[in-house]
């Protein structure tokens, strides 16, 4: 299917600058762009690349001034990757899976109540549970006993999901990952060995939260684990027992938290980054990859990095100062020597 | 179910403060507390709520003295958490899962050696292997050739298994954790290409060990990567080929020990650590999270962070001062200006 | 079976120095070599062992100088390394796994082309894709349709592979990796939740690229995420949308990179290393396991260490005064009362 440039501006409420009636029909990145592809600049770093774009069409912000002529057809609008989301729903249209229907390889317990819209894919297994209106579990899943799921989720080839476990409406889960493990407790013994703390509590997934693939979100001690409304996590992150990440809040891959932490709402973690257990992380909270926060955040919308992690501003300029140290050490010598030897001057001199 | 307090009492050889007919059903978290639950105060950090909680009853130490007037029946015991964990497993109890018996739906080879009493998951495969007394094997396990596996092992669905690996028992092993996979082994080419070097190794797990979701642990290059008794990983742990992980070492989510290293018995290692290869490190070392370890530790039960990590106080010492670097600079350019001037005022003076 | 010293010498291009009729029949470790087998000495921190191995054969390099007597016959070779990766896989020889053949529990869809030669384990589900000659696919594994698969591929149980992903040949992917996962793309809506950015493009596998367990490798939101010939991937790393990794560049386990970050060819990166987005690395590029790489590499052959990354030798300089930061303000105030000291001297005088 395509589009023309004026159908796209209907689609998102933007302005044309150029030929309205080229035509495009997949998206491209504007650095290998051909004809009949509509790409987007929304990071001015690779602006160089909209002068030279074999793309048909280009989505830029309307506050974009081009320095030289351009070829392809512009389409400027308020927000580039909102716009961007709009069209590649369009696009993806034509691309689509299909639904598998219900396999008759899956293995469904009797007592499971699933609704008839559910697609089950091959290999899979589910317990005593309840699947709501047009949710697509693929191959090869496993849901356990008393799990609550709710409608429009999708569940990719691969994912573990525990017994307890409620999942919200329109949830996403990619492959591999793990919901409701054991959380790590343990309490040791006089001998050192460790004496299993059973993990009695559950998970629980509100709407809209997106999962990665391989991560893992572990069910709580007591109580519940809690991943709220339009949480988003990458690949490869551990969520510990009893923690709660707040609405909205983003995860890049590979970050991890430890038991019993909660974070506020709309933070955005970075990959790799670090929480240690029983934290409090007010709203907001934004940390550059690879922090480790080790302590309460209490005020809003902090910005942070480094480990232990600091205000950001304040760890970029230590940072430029630490790759100094060695020099700065050896000024300190010296200046060390040359007071020792002004005092010993001025002392001669009285 | 039910226990009262008086009972609760004798499980746990505590003393109850308070009414000693009240009863409960299940834990709860203290600060979520309801009637009918019993909650505990370990961590002081959680304090407040103790006098608040709507819990029946509390778990305390022996040392806990209230500040002030408490609803709920207190008992007292010497470790809380030892209390707690055994009294998790009552609760347990009443909630267990079903084990599935021998699915129809596994594929077991005829030469594997199953114990009468083995419990096997649906879409489960098992090639020539054998497996020990009351061992329950989950939903789409895959376990290769040539493995033993113990007995009242537990392995949860998803889990990958490769050829020869041998597992002890009352070993715990969380969905899709994957073990004996290739080591990262390459010899290089001189044109810059790698020559894989064959994983001919296997991996030996001893007793009581317990490994999260998503964890990796690779086969050795020739001999063993070994996990000694008592062994404890949490989620998405790396152990790289050759490893050795001594007796009751416990490690928190995504840490990783790169080939040939040993860690010592009892040691604690923080999550997101790093080990490089080819350590040595003495029983009983401790490490915060996100520490970096790259050289061998010979002290028995050292404490160590940062990366390169070194003492764990010098380090937070160190990073105290690494804040004001900035300051620490300009001062530095100061005195040096200051003292240039005094040097030229005393040689003028001459 | 067994090889004699005189028949390895011949498989290695090498030098024998002692028994040339000895014969060994596996390899082993040098610190726990038993008499019938072979060892390698490459790491000198290992040479003490050399003495007392009971290992009937040792490979050593041309460079081995012994300090005193040892028992073990010697073979002297260029490159211990590549010698003793030609002995594996004749030792591997002995102990292949058997390839399953065709399993009936395979669930293949009718319009997939697999050629007559693949093999395909239990529980594994193809959807509309194609599979070259020799492939081996073995149980629990998940590939969707519109895939491309070389010839001898071998897949891992529990691997699955999203839609639209090429794979060239000899690759080989370890268990519970996930291929063509959604890349992590939101915009932001006013309200702050967050509207998914549909990942319409995909992934290119190139040839003798080796993927490690659990690692994720995500789809790009457009065009392709690649992984260039010979890549080699350790355990749970995490491949960004849109990333490029050159060829023959090898990572180490639980490293992440970023979206549309580019990484040169015969790169070398350390453990738990972090890439931002976004960024070009230049060929040859090292680091050291935990470094954080923040900004563009132009230079080749870089080695680089530390979070943000610098120069490997100014980190690890710096790294030595950081430990000693808290004397050095000290010294820094120390200084500066006797500097103002001084200059109250000096106008005293004056």
């Amino acid at each position: 299917m395509q589009w023309s440039a004026r159908e796209i501006c209907d689609l998102v409420d933007g302005k044309v600058i150029g030929d309205t009636e080229v035509k495009v029909s997949k998206p491209s990145r504007i650095e290998e762009g051909q004809p009949g592809t509509l790409s987007f600049l929304a990071n001015m770093k690779y602006e160089e690349h909209i002068y030279s774009t074999k793309s048909s069409i280009v989505l830029v912000s309307n506050t974009f001034e081009p320095k030289t002529e351009i070829n392809a057809t512009l389409i400027k609008v308020t927000d580039v990757y909102l716009a961007l989301s709009i069209l590649m729903d369009k696009f993806e249209g034509q691309n689509k899976l299909q639904a598998e229907g219900f396999s008759s390889l899956a293995f469904v317990r009797d007592a499971a109540q699933i609704h008839d819209t559910v697609s089950i894919g091959a290999f899979t297994h589910i317990g005593e549970s309840q699947i709501g209106e047009g949710t697509i579990i693929m191959s090869h899943v496993s849901i356990s006993d008393r799990c609550q799921i709710g409608k429009n989720v999708r569940i990719y080839p691969g994912v573990k999901i525990y017994h307890d476990t409620i999942i919200g409406d329109n949830v996403i889960i990619h492959s591999n990952a793990v919901i409701g493990s054991d959380g790590f407790g343990f309490a040791t013994n006089e001998d050192g060995t460790y004496k299993k703390m059973k993990q009695l509590g559950n998970v629980i997934i509100e709407d809209d939260v997106e999962i990665g693939a391989n991560t893992t979100v572990d069910r709580a001690s007591m109580g519940s684990t809690i991943l709220r409304k339009g949480v988003k996590l990458d690949n490869l992150i551990q969520i510990g027992h009893n923690v709660e990440v707040g609405e909205n809040t983003a995860m890049a891959a590979q970050a991890g938290i430890a038991g019993s932490t909660k974070l506020g709402k709309n933070c955005r973690v970075g990959g790799q980054t670090g929480f240690v257990g029983h934290l409090k992380i007010a709203d907001g909270m934004q940390c550059q990859a690879q922090s480790g926060i080790g302590s309460n955040i209490k005020k809003e919308n902090s910005i942070l990095f480094g480990t232990p992690a600091i205000e950001y501003g304040n760890f970029v300029k230590s940072s430029v100062v630490f790759k100094h140290l060695p020099e700065m050490a050896k000024k300190l010598r010296e200046l060390e020597k040359e007071v020792a030897l002004l005092k010993k001057q001025n002392l001669t001199e009285q």
